[in-house]
């Protein structure tokens, strides 16, 4: 099985982790492939990075079409171009929020998330509302740290997301703590080592999830409103576009 | 004052279109500049076109800001790119669908949508939900109609169009027709004459919610989730967004 | 055109105000009337104040449809007899809650309302749910000012207004305030300006989305719910309610 | 103990027929006072209707405090004034749609309202939300009677309500039928035991609710939003509502 | 008219402190029959054992039958059970956190739930919702009293539950306390008196509402999803409960 | 890894089918044992018979922790006594029913499920609003089978099935089917070939979901409201129960 795990910036230190921390839980016969796209935005802070982030991930799931790729990762905690990349897409194709947030609504009762800027943090409950999650979500944290800072090495970040982590614990009675960016994967283990509780990585979920999907045989229905989209002219510079 | 109305679409005509309708209800001294981008899909009838159609949207945006423009409209009923412009504009940027939806629910207890193509009508709800709208939606119906069909002179658009419009009447109790696509929005007047109700078109609301909001002086906050996207890099094909 | 303003309280004072405010944002052709209602109380400040003032509302409803009024703003932020008005006018009805909840969702992701009484809350808050608005409502937050206390020249009304909206943009990451009375209409401008974030007034947004309405040819839908009322006999003090 | 039942529209057949059925099912002590007001609407039908009722019901609570009454029920469907009462009375005030509504709630799964008028459909859905009944609400129904039809002898009102009830419990698999309006009380046996299914009319549940929550010691708590009005001038025709 | 209360624990100390608070509101001609089941947990503070009541429950419901109980009331703040109580019994079930919640919602716009374990919280919210009072229900406080603590002559738990509900007074602005456990229906009078509140005990809600919907002939529906079970062979340990 | 399924009915037949679909779907390192308690109901299609499977459940949980099983499946898609199984287990507990509509939501916008007896369809909707799924699931349908009925060879259930799933597909415009009962987990990928739409059954799902938890390392956090149940007496025939 090949999943194809899709870093939507364009920062490939990033994708790097993101796809080791993958490679940790895939199972035996499941090929990783992590890919950043050749265009778009060095990270995610934003609706209009996230928008533009789509582009390019679409890009890379026609390029995965055609390497016979079994199923996708969307490893940005926005999952921007999530219902796009489903219609193009023949296998599943599974987004690091929807991941978390589905896993920690099967493991407790209530989950924090711990995010980067509080700018985003609207994203997040918007996701956690469409994806019927908002019932499980005590609250979404910012920790005010840039999503580079967490490829700096000797950066604060780590003791910054566990003071966060700790906060969402007292004060919001959370039982597990969902990490609110793909640069976090690689915390995930050591922070809930530190903390005692569930710390929930995105990524790593996902993958089982595209695994679990593709051997079940279950892939985005084409009955409805995510059939492949028609086929029409494109122009300008997203001419190439028109070929799905 | 400067309204700019944001065709998503490459489709000339329907701009055109859309540009005169907004010119009927502007206020003596506002301009309207109606607008393709110079990039994107020729029509948008999927996740996949309208994720596709905002990278046109936030340049012309852009081209916007240098013109001194007061404020947007997003003419398509999928309101697409509509956070992100709202991120790079100084004015108010509204879409066609929020314009609609928004003023039915003020006239009125319950509206239902008629719009193109069914595999559109979950983006609708979508929507219906996320501007808090729902519960003023009865019931989004779709004709079956490609966005294109509507450019055709001599086609049968006008009549499945007031048919499905008579079936809302009748089945859904609505007592206001929103239109689901801006390519509609030269018909409003006549099918409101013909069936004796309220019929919306969302480019004619919308023009005017932007010169109310401009005249009030208020546009987006930028204190919060909405302030202007971090500088970064970005690159390949589209590294020029990078300087907002 | 002509808009009436209905100050559901007795208070001219207060109308006077509110007159001024229209006026300062109404178009040029726009005519403003602004009344108060010959019955009633002098203040609105629970739900017994509020259902005693729509009977002067619709009072004066009924004597601006003698007057050929195009359209009504209900000037009080609980919107007294909004649906009752809206059965009687020909023209639309907006309430000054209504406008403001509107505009706020539509140039922000959260608003605080900051209002006079804590009682009165709970008002705002069925407001924001029947509106739809509630997922964009953070927070109703009580001055503990009496209405009239607005009317008195010297007192500390705005500093304490003030201090509140402050508290809503720091404890609730607001980004508009919604002003919850009428009476502080006139203190909108000052207050944003002070706090350089977007402050709503519900009178002056009303009076454009009248405008705009009447211009567009929307009002009250009469095929359902908002149809004329039947016409029956009625007795006592409010015999004269039977004639529409 | 003393309750009274205020029908608030002005027609006293329906006003005793709502007594007597009261009467059946009072505890030995309780004493029935049913009442119309002196003045307002003969029928309640509208928005309109609803509103104008409420200064009537409000002059028989204050007469009611002057009578040493332990608690109201308000006898119209859209419990009209509910909340205006409550903080005008020492007692409890139940509204007979809240009271049917929580039975039907506790006694089943899914209840349909049958009730007159189309257009006052929306009012009961608005009901059914407020009190938290929404879920267990499955559709509110119409007969197109009128509500003085009801008090016609030899009026069809019984045969076109048992269809429409049988309607519910086949298209609706309701479960119970909550009756739309005090009118309809006296059918409430006779369709129960036509159609072998549970009838409720809220009328005898509000009577029975009301003696319950006076034994119990339990009225309106005085400490928030329902506190006692403030005292103000009140002018013109409702200057006596100044005093409580 | 007799009536069954069901404590679900087997701590008979309770059972007899729940049937003295029972019989001091029951109507003259009401004979209460307070138990606890034969088999079950000492005190219900889990899932886990609230799941394991509900056999104990069930059979004394049976027995119930066989004396012809004429209605039924579940005295734990869970209402463990209480769908299947009412598929088994011809007349009414209530569970004491059922009829607390709708009592509250009738006399005040928002309560707080003050409760044993903050464990337990969850299932009171849980509730909330099933019920539709969620909307009414401020918070769910929690002592960390253990429910035996409530049985020791001696203990602090007045004194702590007095606390707890000053708080919510306070930060909550409840306008009403529901005490969320049985064992604290002695305690009801007393902290309503200290607080000048209204403190609401379900288990002599709960009576009264059985009381009620007894004399008004209702019981839970046999039409639809609480139909009476379908009869089919059980096993083992539990193989008596076949036969219903 | 040991995954213990747990079919909550004492039907050995369908507790066989059951581990057969899931052994086809197991990872090569996992053990399924499949076991059906050792009291309880013959099936379950009321909450009368779900409650009574409960004891049985946690039963087998608990021998299951002393075999040193990794993971649970609850197979019965009224997911009886998922929470109280979850305080109870180390590892984690899914619900089929659960899985399934979590699947649905990932590769679909709305499943219908196909059930089996109307009666069970409100358990089902409970379910999905408890799982945040409320807003995928178009509709619940049954096909008035009985549970036991897909155990007899030759019986017309996988016809009458097939045509309910038509009409979800045409009514309902599902684009998955969620297969409503662990009974039909054989039919699942017949079905699914004959109507060209994707058709879950949560039996398997949930194992994947089960080995996907384990592999990551997460189980039900044990911080909250799932955390170990106290320990405490239990009295007769439930005497064992207080050893967990």
């Amino acid at each position: 099985m090949k999943i194809k795990i899709i870093n939507p910036n364009t920062t490939w230190s990033m994708t790097e982790k993101i796809g080791l921390c993958a490679r940790q839980v895939a199972a035996p016969g499941t090929e990783i492939v992590a890919v950043s796209p050749a265009m778009g935005p060095a990270s995610i802070e934003s609706h209009y990075d996230e928008a533009l982030s789509v582009p390019g991930i679409l890009d890379e799931i026609r390029r995965g079409e055609a390497d016979d790729v079994d199923g996708y990762v969307i490893a940005c905690f926005g999952d921007p171009g999530l219902h796009a990349a489903r219609e193009v897409a023949r296998g599943p194709v599974i987004g690091i929020a929807e991941a978390a947030m589905h896993a920690a609504s099967m493991i407790g009762t209530g989950f924090s998330v711990v995010t980067t800027l509080e700018r985003t943090c609207g994203i997040a409950w918007h996701l956690a509302e469409a994806y019927g999650m908002r019932r499980f979500c005590r609250r979404v944290r910012a920790c005010e740290l840039n999503v580079l800072d967490l490829e700096q090495p000797g950066s604060d970040a780590y003791r910054i997301i566990v003071t966060e982590c700790r906060r969402a614990m007292r004060e919001d009675k959370a039982d597990s703590i969902v990490l609110g960016c793909a640069g976090m994967a690689d915390l995930c283990k050591a922070i809930g080592r530190e903390l005692g509780i569930n710390v929930i990585d995105g990524v790593t979920v996902a993958v089982k999830m595209v695994e679990s999907l593709v051997q079940l045989g279950l892939a985005t229905g084409k009955r409805g409103d995510l059939a492949y989209p028609l086929p029409k002219p494109y122009s300008g510079m997203l001419e190439n576009f028109s070929r799905l």
